[in-house]
């Protein structure tokens, strides 16, 4: 049992360091951190030593400075991914800082290595301002191949992937907003495929316009969807009401073509798709209004807006973010592979055509297993990673981004 | 032979990405990197991911926004060193920008872990401002144990060491400076007690005024050196020279207690000791005049300022930067151990003391084998990183900079 394990560095077990939080294996597992470096190359003699470092490392950087792509070849650069925050937005419970938001960030560098095969560094930065998070994050990307953004607050995570794609030439991923999005629609197109239906016969409500909220709605607009409209705590984001953000705007100006407007629960009459990412509860008599074959995805963590077992009531299928129901939309399922396909090709970005390949892929997996308890595989089913990454390297290809 | 290892990651052989380099080991050996991250803690199932990651993680999040020092504990924070460059001062190289000094970061990166146990994660920084490279460090800092600054060119190198140093609370180390200071004081310590001197008996001429210049003779003259001028390309930096900078000034103030000045050369005659780290050549009518027993530190890299053969003319004990002579000065022999220390202690800062207790560690492990060839170990000796951390580590407490 996972439980059990102790972290190897660690010299005693949790209750030291001036704590006193009871044990719990999530402590013990914690203790020491949960990820190491190691050299890919020996270092046990002089020899070694004058080719990984002095003198043999100097003909190396000579080679880089004189032709600058190589340092794709000899360094870890193309193999490695940040995992940035600034700590704003952590998980459920909000704005917690960088330092406590480590843990979850060590967390996604070992899922990257785990699922994808991708070295990735967690760096919890301490700034909140805009441009300072671009500027700091500009000046690492010599490092990197790829910049995981994370658990950074709406609506600043939008200028801040914008404007950081704008400037650095490795792909910016803000994977709250497009690795939700890319399994949310990789679920629902195998769900509506189970039903006997495509994109185009759905309308589609989300609740939430944030991060996730923002993202599915672009992918789901991408994909076909017959129509969707996004709900934040005053209703439908719709283009006559007068307090919407920019990114509101922006978001009312390409959903809701039916022109709803008003609560969350009179959209829900008649839709056929529920998307929850905002926590809140829906109630049922609400739930009850929805279409026939209704897909309930209620994603949030760890309440889902509508229980399983309300929404079973109502819905074909039903998925949430926990892992102990059947359906777990979970990004695991697809960042791993998305960077994986994007460094191997040493893509400049992720375009949307690379966030839909990687949807396509994704729902290409689930295959004869189809059903209303599996219409997105399971984390652990190996296939989904290298099927990912190949839709991903091909659709750079296709789109151009591809540096090889 | 180091030269007939392949990276496993890469996937052929030097010659392939465009490149048409003669085949070289260096270039093999470098293919994909020197490096990776790896988990410390399992993933193999639902259980596993949900104490490492969700929602396991979120509890031990939590306790670290309530109790800010259990980041120490529960992530790899304090095992942690950022090897921080801009790319400016590279080996000789000189500034060939932040990628292509990727390959030394990432050497460094693995001579930590293989010397001190230390993880070290490479960041080669795309800007040059003084003001720039502090703030992103300082941003960085939440993520990181401790800050080894590399290859920055001098006279910035002072300057972002000592903001930095203002603005976290972790050490901040620059190594071109410090590590060559505690190893070159070391071994001079040792070539003393070997001719029946002490360092109060002694005095030096240092050769270079920049970043590892200065260092030594700030960490000679606070272990008691008798006298030390130091000489940049216009000869003594001396109270009386009109074209000195800020850190010149203040070389000078605490330096040079006999009042020299004009050239190397005409400083050199009656010297004890000559410390090289400027390149360049020094004639042999000059080394000819220092004093009896006179002990020639030639460090510049790959040549010599004094080639070991004629050094040994005149020289009680010669010592070089190369591996292929003996009493190489070898910043490796300090920095993994230092770190590690400090690491150990949750130390703050890196103190003069814990320096100088480096130094003194270094020295003494040498001990019964202590001879004109060997003033100073080799860098595989075990003993060396365990016997520099302990020091430091102690250090560190007496000067109560450490936190544990």
């Amino acid at each position: 049992m996972a439980a059990e394990i102790v972290n190897p560095r660690s010299e005693s077990t949790a209750g030291e360091g001036g704590t006193d939080e009871p044990f719990d294996p999530a402590f013990a597992l914690h203790r020491g951190g949960k990820m190491a470096v190691r050299a890919t190359v020996p270092v046990r003699d002089k020899d070694d030593l004058s080719l990984a470092y002095t003198p043999g490392v100097a003909k190396v950087c000579s080679a880089i400075a004189e032709q600058p792509e190589l340092v794709h070849d000899y360094t870890w650069k193309s193999q490695v991914v940040a995992v940035v925050t600034d700590g704003s937005a952590v998980l459920g419970l909000g704005d917690i800082g960088p330092e406590a938001s480590l843990p979850v960030m060590e967390g996604k560098a070992i899922l990257f290595k785990q699922f994808g095969g991708v070295d990735a560094v967690p760096l919890a930065l301490d700034c909140r301002d805009v441009d300072e998070l671009v500027d700091t994050v500009a000046r690492l990307a010599p490092s990197f191949g790829g910049i995981n953004l994370e658990d950074i607050s709406a609506p600043r995570c939008f200028e801040v992937e914008r404007r950081l794609q704008e400037r650095v030439d490795i792909p910016v991923f803000h994977d709250d907003q497009h690795g939700t999005a890319v399994v949310t629609l990789a679920a629902l197109r195998n769900a509506a495929k189970l039903t006997g239906r495509g994109l185009a016969d759905l309308r589609a409500v989300i609740s939430g316009a944030g991060a996730a909220g923002v993202a599915i709605a672009r992918i789901l607009v991408e994909a076909g969807i017959g129509d969707v409209a996004v709900c934040d705590r005053k209703g439908v984001v719709s283009a006559d009401r007068e307090d919407l953000t920019e990114v509101k705007r922006e978001l009312a100006g390409f959903t809701n073509k039916a022109g709803l407007s008003g609560s969350l629960e009179s959209a829900l009459n008649g839709a056929d798709v529920f998307i929850g990412v905002s926590g809140g509860t829906i109630p049922e008599p609400a739930v009850a209004t929805m279409a026939k074959d209704a897909l309930i995805f209620a994603m949030a963590n760890p309440t889902p807006e509508i229980h399983p077992d309300v929404a079973h009531k109502y819905a074909a299928v039903v998925a949430t973010g926990r892992s102990d129901f059947p359906n777990q939309i979970n990004n695991v399922l697809a960042f791993p592979g998305i960077f994986a396909g994007a460094l191997q090709v040493r893509a400049s970005r992720i375009t949307e055509g690379m966030k839909l390949a990687a949807a396509e892929a994704l729902a290409a997996v689930v295959a004869d297993e189809l059903s209303a308890e599996c219409v997105i595989p399971s984390p652990f089913d190996e296939r989904v990673a290298p099927a990912v990454t190949a839709a991903v390297a091909e659709a750079a290809r296709r789109d151009g981004v591809a540096r090889r």
